[in-house]
């Protein structure tokens, strides 16, 4: 049994950022599986009453959490600007980072929109931003671009979304090794020590 | 200079509880000093229009935040039992504790409590509670509680609170390296480091 470790994010959630940038390397240097799962929070927030990010909502979290973020991103050697807008949109590059979930070019393409996002102060929620960030990571663009707005692979993101409503997901980014949830960038290297012990019992 | 931490907690908040039985041998490690602030998280979230805990108004993070509690308890080797009650009123000790912040036992009295809340699922708003932990603490137990229950102790609680409201705290725990704000006990270490950098910096 190899080790799995699924992670659920959104590229509108700063948080998501330190996690996305960082995921892929950590995860292969414990042997690690990953699963992306995007998802929307937009959804999940509406079902607590909120129309928007908490951090947006409640003021003296939300001054913190920009605070916080230079910090971490320094810590991680992330570069980081805090974006105008927040939470951005993000369905459309969202959409494609589904399709991406089961590609080669995957992880590049959501490092660069998260890029995109919270270094470069772009908006992500239009095809300019999304046919970039496909270039950049060596996917071709009309081809996945066709996909991703299909009805089907649409559904498929809202699927996502209730499938993560329904587990208790309240924010991101997520993990999950089986049923057990951890959430936060901060638990990212706990969440991939427990997928890499739970391989080794297994293996025993 | 010697390196300083401002230390602002909460008897009745569980991510408290972690930090208070790491923080004195974490700060003597890094040659940090330690200044308790004792404060009540109650009138805080009252502001923010909240009658309890956010844990408890949001079912779906409380539901994880017991798990995260027992999977960071053991982490940090400290014994752990969900409280049958939380948030527990902690008025009483609270007062103690800001007597203590300037007494040796101080410390070991605010473990005591934190123990009783958070491994023995006591109630800890009461007399015989916080005279059994002023006595575990090694402090004397009458003269402290009067001095705790004085006109004078308890405005300077109420103080603590202001202030810990001015200065934008909205949680516990919450550290100050001068005006640079820290929330969580996940930040404890980054604090710790930061207040020590500093000092370091100033005798250059």
């Amino acid at each position: 049994m190899t080790p799995q470790l699924e992670f659920w994010f959104e590229f509108g959630s700063n948080y998501s950022y330190l996690t996305v940038m960082r995921i892929e390397a950590l995860a292969k240097s414990k042997g690690v599986d990953l699963v992306w799962k995007p998802f929307l929070l937009g959804p999940i927030f509406n079902g607590f009453g909120w129309n928007t990010s908490p951090f947006v909502l409640q003021s003296e979290k939300g001054a913190y959490v920009w605070k916080d973020m230079e910090r971490q991103s320094q810590k991680f050697g992330l570069a980081f600007k805090r974006p105008t807008a927040f939470p951005r949109a993000a369905i459309l590059p969202m959409r494609v980072a589904l399709i991406g979930a089961e590609m080669h070019w995957g992880p590049a393409f959501c490092r660069e929109v998260m890029k995109q996002n919270f270094e470069r102060d772009m908006d992500i929620d239009n095809r300019d931003a999304v046919a970039l960030a496909l270039q950049k990571a060596g996917a071709s663009v009309e081809p996945t671009l066709a996909a991703a707005v299909s009805d089907e692979n649409k559904l498929r993101l809202r699927r996502n979304t209730e499938q993560a409503k329904a587990r208790g997901v309240f924010g991101a980014p997520t993990f999950f090794v089986g049923e057990e949830m951890y959430w936060g960038n901060d638990r990212l290297e706990d969440a991939l020590e427990d997928a890499s012990l739970k391989a080794t019992a297994h293996r025993r």
